[in-house]
């Protein structure tokens, strides 16, 4: 058994998990999850999406997010940009680190933005090249790794291939998500086994959902497979615990809590990212997704 | 990595997890409970406790629900019987298999039963003695394990210690407690290392508790530590998932998810035991915490 000593976290509550929650938030809510998060010692924070608010109503106002926030120095602080247009209002917001993503099965690619996956690609190349001539870095996810709602069972050749490409295109570092949260710790290993024979470790990062409760038996798989990198979301936004079926990303929190057992250092202080991850629920007026947080609160 | 290919899951929700419920539930209810578990697959059952009905409400009429249940052939039907009058009731109850607990904090041991751990193993000998007599085999359980409520950390020396007397004094089996719920994957290892220096591998259950979500990764790194058995309880019985803190035993649905997705045979039928957990759940006018179960109902 070798573990990493060391786990980067990148938190996503802010942007994947807040564009999930029903409840409107405003700037200056958004300002305080990101400044809360920075406070508790998270080095990566996805801040917002610059998208159309027609399509995703809960982001509009990324770029007051950004121009709110407190820029801590070593944080990153970066935006999802589907494309071209996204890319250039993210650069008018001072944003230097941006995300785009694409789908390992064609069914979710073709019913969540309406074009291949191969399409999709084309489509980031726009984006990469004017990402390229303003040095900024740019991540790459790619969902339904581990299973599709419509098609089923994901390939992890499939998930290589679109991984490699991504790669290809100069994504620095690819996440790889269980969108429904369906992968168990045997398919998490074997896909790090064989995606890992195109895409190095080190620029691999894990992306679980909690759907089925797993998410934390897929991070210690992937721990084993060397990964160091995963994205979490305070609180488990995203997915309220209580709507059936809640499909939220796992809570930072929890993640937290099992690095801090496993002696892997996040640089994260767990009560203050509690603290952050409390306040943003009872903003959201529900109770938080993380066990930690709940388990704790009784504790104290 | 070498996981076993067979798990034997021991389900404790009819008698951990209800005896943890505040709601009542009558001996029918029981009774359809156990049967329903049965019919899923599973093959071994703890029904119920023969204890002070005044100590533990929800325990009166065990002996009712041992005669009400299909006996079915390669099925264990197990009590839980912490004294001589009890096992002496169980025995006219027609029993053919006990347990006895003892703890590993001696905080815990004096609170929880009033004696220290070394008070308490000679408590059992009696136990022992009629029980052998009798050709009833005992399991042992071990609490706090892994944390103690008063305590704080456990050292696994000293849960092999208890675990060594218990195995001395004739448990064919012993079962780790994670009573509160606070362990992760690296001192789960850990302890399974340390005392299986002194109780051999193929003699240790793992028991979890979910209160801070780590429940499948401990299982998970148990099984990566050649652990084959596992308590688990339906629905999660035991810890309600809207109650704060929740301290239940970890959802036997979401640990069958897990070792399917391993590929790992445990003889049960995952949609049965989901209806059985659905059926108590119903009957005790809450939703189940196995999140399995939850997903499960919304894709249906």
């Amino acid at each position: 058994m070798s573990l990493p000593s060391h786990v980067r976290l990148v938190e996503v509550g802010p942007r994947d998990g807040l564009q999930n929650e029903k409840q409107p938030v405003s700037v200056a809510d958004k300002v305080r999850l990101v400044d809360g998060l920075s406070a508790a010692g998270l080095g990566y924070i996805e801040v917002g999406s610059f998208v159309s608010p027609k399509w995703v109503p809960q982001m509009a106002g990324s770029a007051e997010v950004f121009a709110g926030i407190e820029q801590r120095t070593g944080v990153t602080y970066a935006a999802l940009t589907p494309n071209l247009k996204g890319l250039e209002a993210a650069i008018e917001a001072g944003v230097k680190e941006v995300a785009v993503f694409a789908a390992a099965s064609e069914s979710f690619s073709q019913r969540n933005i309406n074009c291949s996956i191969a399409d999709s690609l084309v489509r980031f190349e726009p984006v990469m090249e004017l990402a390229q001539q303003r040095g900024i870095r740019v991540r790459g996810y790619v969902s339904c790794v581990l299973g599709c709602p419509y098609d089923g069972d994901v390939s992890p050749h499939q998930v290589a291939a679109v991984a490699f490409a991504l790669q290809a295109m100069g994504c620095y570092e690819i996440s790889l998500g269980d969108t429904i949260g369906v992968g168990t710790a045997g398919n998490v290993r074997q896909l790090f086994e064989v995606v890992g024979r195109d895409v190095p470790r080190e620029r691999l990062a894990g992306h679980f959902h909690d759907t089925y409760g797993q998410a934390l038996a897929n991070i210690y798989a992937s721990l084993l497979e060397g990964v160091a990198v995963f994205d979490s979301s305070v609180a488990g936004l995203g997915g309220c615990p209580y709507a059936k079926g809640a499909t939220g990303n796992v809570a930072s929190e929890d993640v937290v809590y099992l690095l801090d057992g496993l002696g892997i250092e996040t640089g994260v202080d767990l009560s203050r990212l509690i603290e952050a991850g409390q306040r943003i629920s009872r903003t959201l007026g529900r109770e938080t997704a993380s066990r930690v947080a709940r388990a704790r609160s009784v504790a104290q």
